[in-house]
């Protein structure tokens, strides 16, 4: 977009133009899909299955700032919010619906960026867009989506089906979005001083992708199912380890156990916590918007669990009474608490 | 709220605080709703029906002005809008998500009347709350709904399934909600003139209520099922008759033509009219925000729909080549425009 003549201004357009616009490209890939855009509503069929729904709102400012995450990430990221929760029920997601808005200093190109985004995310993990809303705002962006799925009559995990003993496991490793985050934050404090600073992200790739372009885990779920495990509750990972775990044991009537010796963490996210003086397991614990999943398994499982590469078993569920602890290196116990991104003082994560 | 003292900034309960709070009262009526709001996402189970899907945003400013929409009415709104989406497919509302986002200007008690009408509006169209989102926004209320609802299979009613000689019907009466807006809108400019006058709606009960406070045609859909008539196309009127009309037309390949003499406009929306000097065909006919059912029915439905007191046939379906037509009084022929309340131009209304 280097080329501003090139632009075209929304008012142009108008809404249906625009809707039609954004979205003519669309296929319906899911049986399910009986009907998608451009009618009242869109018209689903979920033969001898449940049907699973959540919705996610992302607002400029508050979940993302422009500076420094690109709109086509912005709109991938924001289809993968939801399926992750999708996922996090045990469900495979069918289908998504978009909705925008967005103040006149936004461009077509910049909403075809979104939906650029958001159509690459539907196409990996085939999930049909069947339609949305879009509007203009009187400032800056806000996306609303929300996403369905399905999962076998009755075989969802909810968060409150744990029981005293179940293994604690966890997918991937934790970190790297936050840390990634404190990158793009230092880069944009450069950028402000001296505006012809190019930043060198390439030490940080790693984190700054789990920033900017998490996946939800469709492949630790499909894993499961091979692996013939059921999880007895799990849920996904928006706004920090600490606070899902905790999640998990009350909604489960339990208490929980996590080791910081076990905590996943990648190297590269060890080498960018060290630059920046920050103790990694505390991020680890605390940092939000990673969309890995939490989840407890019967101690029966473990053996199917412990070795695989795609899990970490961070821990286990005690009694109520018990309550939420860490166990440090040096054998401490520390009380878990739900620091979270919370909405309403920080930056927040997406559910 | 006469007390300020008494208001609860929204800080103090966190976002989790918050959305137990708004919805603990929340009890699932509906045999589909299978898991409501708590966890990842809601799960719903349709036995031999389809489910159908409708979102809309509403966007502060943009959609609604809080100087003059009460905070209950523009909770029950925004549920009205999406439930005649699904009554708009020939459907039942069934489940709802709502997503809203805030700056920190709202308090706890503002947000509780937004949750209040939402509520309100579910038990009279027995609709489940079953999950949202709830977050911060840098400037003004952003409110995001999602209703979900179900038909039996395959008897869902599209905008393109109209035919030729098809009557083109609709419900209720027309232009009520423009002229109530522009009585609100002359209030408001008073008001900023004089900050100590106290507006008196009494003479305006029926246009201002027509804005305020619409309601879903649940009762339309209950007739049309009653009479045995499954309506060709049907579309719900956001943007204007006008809109909607060449809508159905076009996407069902055809003309159609509207008759001046058969608007139906109430007594008190033609005084309103006549006091603005507007001509109440022309705001019948663009006017939007009505929430009416228009919907095209076969000929030899006459009639069981001609003198029934819930409709008006307005119209028929002509062949594509005669275009969008409005035969005025005087018999002369005017071709229909979508005017609409454009989004990028102007006001505009929920879908």
């Amino acid at each position: 977009m280097s080329d501003d003549s090139e632009l075209t201004s929304l008012d142009k357009l108008g809404e249906f133009g625009l809707i039609q616009h954004l979205t003519e490209a669309i296929e319906l890939q899911q049986s399910s899909s009986v009907l998608g855009i451009g009618d009242d509503a869109a018209v689903l069929d979920f033969n001898e299955k449940q049907c699973l729904v959540s919705t996610d709102m992302l607002v400029e400012g508050v979940h993302f700032d422009l500076a420094y995450v690109p709109l086509e990430h912005l709109g991938y990221k924001s289809a993968m919010v939801n399926f992750s929760d999708i996922y996090a029920m045990g469900g495979k997601p069918t289908q998504l619906l978009v909705s925008l808005a967005v103040s006149n200093r936004f461009t077509l190109q910049a909403l075809e960026s979104i939906y650029s985004g958001i159509r690459r995310a539907c196409q990996i993990h085939e999930v049909d867009l069947i339609g949305g809303d879009t509007s203009s705002s009187k400032q800056g962006l806000i996306l609303s989506l929300t996403a369905m799925g399905e999962v076998h009559a009755n075989e969802y995990v909810r968060r409150s089906g744990s029981r005293e003993n179940d293994l604690l496991v966890v997918s991937g490793d934790l970190g790297g979005a936050f840390m990634g985050l404190q990158v793009l934050e230092r880069e944009k404090a450069v950028f402000i001083e001296n505006p012809n600073s190019q930043p060198d992200l390439t030490d940080y790739t790693y984190v700054v992708g789990r920033l900017l372009k998490p996946e939800a885990r469709k492949d630790v779920i499909e894993c499961l199912s091979d692996l013939n495990i059921v999880p007895t509750s799990m849920i996904d990972i928006s706004d920090g380890l600490s606070s899902e775990a905790i999640h998990l044991a009350r909604a489960s009537g339990l208490g929980c156990r996590i080791y910081e010796e076990k905590l996943p963490i990648a190297e590269d996210t060890f080498k960018v916590c060290e630059e920046f003086r920050l103790n990694a397991p505390t991020i680890a614990l605390n940092g939000g918007e990673e969309y890995e999943l939490l989840f407890t398994v019967s101690p029966s499982d473990y053996e199917k669990i412990a070795n695989h590469m795609l899990f970490t078993v961070i821990g286990h569920m005690t009694n109520a009474k018990e309550g939420y602890g860490f166990i440090t290196n040096q054998g401490e116990r520390i009380a878990l608490s739900a620091q979270g991104w919370n909405a309403f003082l920080n930056n927040s994560a997406p559910e």
